[in-house]
C-alpha cells in the first residue's frame, strides 16, 4: 500500500479542473490542535506520542481509506517523495521523531500530525476549486471531530502554535501559473499589490522557497475574524482577477507578437525533446513554456497530461525512486533528461 | 537553362567526398589574362567589352556544357545567390557591367571574366580532394588556352593583376568545418600557427568576410616560384594536419565528455526542428553542431544530406528565390526556420 502511494502521482496532478490554463490546484489546510496537550514545540516525547497514537485511532475507522506513515520508517528519499508531491512541508520531513503522515489512496487528502499543530488537514483539488477543496477539508474535519477533542476557545476559535493561525485556523491557497505576466515584467507589480491586499505569495514548496517555472503559491494570511467561506471567497475572488490579468496578458502577446512568442515556447519544446542533461530549474522553466503552449493551442494539445506528470518527474526524489537509486547531480541531470525525452516521445 | 541553374545547389553541395567528416570542399582558381589588353581595372569598356566577346566565343565550343551569364541581365537576387553558391565573389557582383560568369550545369565549374583579372577558372570538388578539383581546373585551362592567348612571362610565369598571384595564378584551397577545435579554445592558436606557414585563413565567402558555423577557408598564399601541383601538395598536407587534430579534439571530447557533447549537439537539433525565427548566423551554428553530431554518430547519418543542403538553403538570397519575394529580415527569419523545420522534418 505505502508502495503505491508512492509510486503514483496525487490524482490532482493529472486531474483537469477549472482555469487549468493558469490556476494547477486549490489547497485547504485546516490547523487543529488536540485539547490538555500543549502545542508540539512544548510537548514531551510521551505527549507527541499521545498525539500520534490519538490521531492514528480516530482514522483508523476508515482504515481502508486512509493510511498513516510513520515518518520514521521512510527512507530519506520517500521523506523527500511526501514533500515533492505536496503532501507535506520540507519542515515536517525535518525532525521525523514522532511524526505521522495519513494520505489517502488518491493524494488528495493528507494530515501532518505533530508538525506545527497537531494536526494539519490538507486538501488539493486540480485547477481553480477552493469550494471543493474546502468542503473535503470541512468532511475530513467532521469526521475526525467525532472522535477528537479539538482545543477551542468560544472567542477566538480554534487555538494553533503559530497566533497568525487562530480563528478557523484556515489557510487557503492556490498554486497559479503565470509566465505570461512574467513574459511582459509585470509579475513584480501584480504581486507586491496582492500583498497589500494581506495576501502572501510563495514559491512551489512553500514558505520561503523559491518561485520555479513562474509557479506562485497565493494564499490567504488573516485567519482570525472571518469565517472559513468568507476567507476562501475572498482568496477565490482576488486570484479571479489574477487570472483575468494572466489571460489578458497571454492574450495580447497573442496578437502582438505570435510569432516571437511561438519561437520561445516552441524552442523550450525543442530543448526538452533532445536534451541530454538537464537540472530541475531549467527544467521547470521549459516545461512551463510548454505548459503555456499547450493552453495557448501553440503546442498540440495530447502533449497536456504528460506535460502536466513532467512537472513532477524531474523532481530529484521521484527521479531517485523511479531509477532505484541515490543519484549525484550529473546523474540526476542524465536522468532527468531522459525521462522528459521518454515521455515527451510518447505523446 | 538559367533557371535551372539557379534552382539548384551545386553538385558539391550534396555529394560525399575524402575525409568529409571535416572537409567540405576543396577549390582550385586559376587566375588568367589576355595578351595586349589592360588588366580591367585599367581596360576601358571597349576593352572589357572585348574580354567578354573573346571569352564567349571560347567557351561556346561547349556551348551545352558551359553557360555564360551576363552579370547584367541578372536580378540583384540572382546575383547574390551566385556568391552565396561560391560560383563567384561578393566583390565580382559589385560592379555587373562587362562582367560575365560561365558555369557548367554541375555549378562544379565557374569562369569569372572581369573581375580582377580577365579571367578566372574556379572549380569546386566535395570533400578533401584538391588533386581533382586542380585536375578539372587544368582541363578547362588547356581547353581556353586553344583558342586564348594568354599574357604569360618566361620568367615570371602567368602575369596578373595583383601581384601575389603573378606565377602559376593558383590558389588553392579547402574549407574546413572546425568545430571540436572551437569547442576546446585551440583554434586561433592552431590557425596563427597556419600563418606563420604561409596559409591563409579566410571565413565562408573568402577574403575579409567572418567565419561562421566554425567554417573556415584555408589557403594558400604564396604562387611564385612553385608548380601548381606543389602549391596544391603544401596546402594538402597542412590540411591534412590540421583535419587530424581536428579529428583528435573530437575523439577526446567523445572519450572525456560525451554527455555534454551530445548534450549540447542534441539540443542544437531540438531548436532547428523547433524554433519558428531563426536569423542566418545562429542557423550555421546550429547547423555546424547537427553536422558535428552526425559525423559522430550521435545523430542519425539519414540527416546528414538535408543538413548539407541546408547549409546553402538558409541564406538570403536562395531563401528569397524559394518564396519568389524580397523578404525583411523578420520575414527572413521566419521563413528561414520554416524552411529548417520542413527539411529536418522529411528526414
Amino acid at each position: 500500500m505505502l508502495q503505491n502511494l508512492i509510486n503514483s502521482l496525487p490524482e490532482w496532478t493529472k486531474a483537469s479542473g477549472e482555469a487549468d490554463d493558469v490556476a494547477i490546484s486549490s489547497r485547504i489546510r485546516l490547523a487543529r490542535n488536540l485539547k490538555g496537550i500543549p502545542f508540539p514545540n512544548k510537548a514531551n516525547d510521551q505527549q507527541l506520542t499521545k498525539v500520534v497514537e490519538t490521531i492514528e485511532n480516530a482514522v483508523s475507522r476508515q482504515s481502508d481509506l486512509m493510511i498513516p506513515i510513520k515518518i520514521e520508517n521512510l527512507s530519506a528519499n520517500q521523506r523527500l517523495i511526501m514533500v515533492e508531491k505536496h503532501l507535506c512541508s520540507p519542515q515536517f520531513i525535518e525532525k521525523p521523531h514522532y511524526r505521522m503522515l495519513v494520505i489517502n489512496k488518491e493524494q488528495t487528502i493528507s494530515l501532518m500530525v505533530n508538525e506545527e499543530d497537531h494536526l494539519r488537514i490538507q486538501t488539493i483539488s486540480p485547477g481553480f476549486n477552493l469550494e471543493n477543496a474546502l468542503n473535503q477539508a470541512n468532511h475530513v474535519d467532521d469526521f475526525l471531530e467525532e472522535t477528537l477533542d479539538y482545543s477551542f476557545d468560544e472567542t477566538c476559535g480554534f487555538l494553533t502554535s503559530c497566533p497568525t493561525n487562530v480563528g478557523t485556523g484556515i489557510r487557503a491557497s492556490v498554486m497559479l501559473h503565470l509566465p505570461g505576466l512574467a513574459m511582459v515584467d509585470q509579475i513584480k507589480q501584480v504581486l507586491s499589490a496582492l500583498t497589500q491586499l494581506g495576501i502572501n505569495i510563495r514559491g512551489l514548496y512553500g514558505e520561503g522557497t523559491e518561485s520555479l517555472g513562474n509557479i506562485y503559491q497565493i494564499s490567504n494570511q488573516v485567519t482570525l475574524g472571518h469565517s472559513e467561506e468568507e476567507l476562501a471567497n475572498n482568496l477565490t475572488s482576488v486570484c479571479r482577477q489574477v487570472i483575468e490579468q494572466e489571460r489578458s496578458v497571454r492574450k495580447a502577446l497573442m496578437k502582438d507578437s505570435r510569432l516571437q512568442l511561438e519561437d520561445r515556447l516552441c524552442r523550450s519544446y525543442g530543448l526538452l525533446t533532445q536534451a541530454r542533461l538537464m537540472n530541475t530549474q531549467e527544467a521547470l522553466k521549459l516545461l512551463s513554456d510548454v505548459k503555456l503552449g499547450i493552453d495557448l493551442g501553440i503546442i498540440p494539445e495530447a502533449a497536456r497530461v504528460n506535460v502536466k506528470e513532467l512537472l513532477f518527474l524531474i523532481r530529484t526524489s521521484i527521479l531517485q525512486h523511479i531509477y532505484g537509486k541515490e543519484m549525484n547531480q550529473f546523474e540526476r541531470d542524465y536522468h532527468r533528461a531522459m525521462t522528459i525525452r521518454e515521455k515527451l516521445a510518447s505523446v
